[in-house]
């Protein structure tokens, strides 16, 4: 798809997620045509045997990611699309205080946003810690 | 494939969790042949907004459910197995106190373990909310 | 979910897969409360490399018996489906002249049908060579 | 991941595609740091009903370019890689008498080839059909 920047703004969004889901851990960092990137500081609770970040705080990360990226997909705040489905896959092992996932649209249709996310830790964009792929789906109104 | 009693016991996976994972939240309720069940109880940073249990808190348990199955399938306690790739559905808003995960067992090799898990709330076990299968990848011996 | 016996039969599913989708190779041998069975007879361009019944074979009989279960599933012969998102999961080489897969409907609901896939060989269901999950979503009616 | 032109070229990966796999119907149309191109000639066979390319095709097409990638991530021509797990998502109706799939490698570890995938038809290289995920298994030297 061909994507132009966002009206929807940064500080919209982070109001959002502080507003509406405070306890999730991440917040966006970055928005613009097409992508949304979200950042997760990585707790004690965040980490699994052998010191390295946890799955589930991978797939966490990746899932707000996506959930931001509807915002600019949609191009409005939609708090109420819910994923539908995600895929992962773990690609090495995830060392780092700081992770982060990019969410890159593949498709919005009038009933889901499908979109193609890849993590890392810290300053790393070029190692790839784990990649997924999701649905986000959109209420249909009544 | 055809499953037998596993010889390692639910304490012996209950210590494991506590011991080498005290922070996940999860614990195991029940083990049998080829399969495990997670149980998860509902805190308030597992709620996203309109009141559902959030994605990756089903995430969490399902890879949770999983790891125990491994346990099951190797038929040992082998905790520096990794989640390789999990795919999830969502099928219906997750309301409750209690969250269950059922992983059953598809396939062991020598690399890897596959297993498909179901999630219900409470005592609801037909009732499922999310579905999903995934990997766990076995490390090889030197 | 419960599961009833079907009313549609058999016989009908099978006329509207010679009649709207002749080229598929596959057909319908069972069907029953919430499942459906797919068959295909393994021809020389379905073998790749190795001797193996081929991935995208398996895919594609996969995506058939899941298709059949949705008839199953909404107890109508509703052609309009389409297949949203499929994961499928290779555990050894296949290796057979027939090859069969099982769906089994893990949800319904009004937009789509999600169920999970197991395939095999011959007359040998235990050796299950493949396994997946997906969805089917249902035309929303005007 | 950063990659650098292959050394394999687009001719050997060609020849061993009409050696080892010629009943696919795929073809490999380009290769570049880090991705492979495969084209798919639309045949009757590939029409489903409401006069599509099928799910299956798309499948064969995504799962063939990923293992070209595999070639390009490697550097060699290793035909005896296998598809270990594979996600696909169909995001519009797929209409058009040429299927492309271009494979980007997320990863190459000593085990595995990780990327994703996107599919188009005819000259609309924007205008995505479909979206995958999957991981291809390199065998363990004896």
């Amino acid at each position: 798809m061909a994507f132009v920047d966002p009206t929807v703004s940064l500080t919209e969004i982070q109001e959002v997620i502080a507003a509406s889901f405070p306890g999730s851990g991440n917040t966006c960092t970055e928005i613009g045509p097409g992508y949304a990137i979200a950042r997760h500081d990585v707790g004690d609770g965040d980490i699994r045997p052998g010191g390295f970040i946890s799955g589930p705080t991978q797939f966490s990360t990746a899932d707000a990611a996506l959930w931001y990226a509807t915002f600019v997909a949609l191009d409005r705040i939609e708090t109420m699309t819910l994923t539908s489905e995600l895929s992962i896959r773990f690609l090495r092992p995830a060392v780092g205080s700081v992770l982060y996932a990019r969410a890159d649209i593949d498709m919005v249709t009038r009933r889901s946003v499908v979109g193609t996310v890849r993590m890392w830790c810290d300053d790393e964009p070029t190692r790839i810690t784990s990649t997924a792929q999701g649905t986000y789906a959109i209420p249909i109104p009544k």
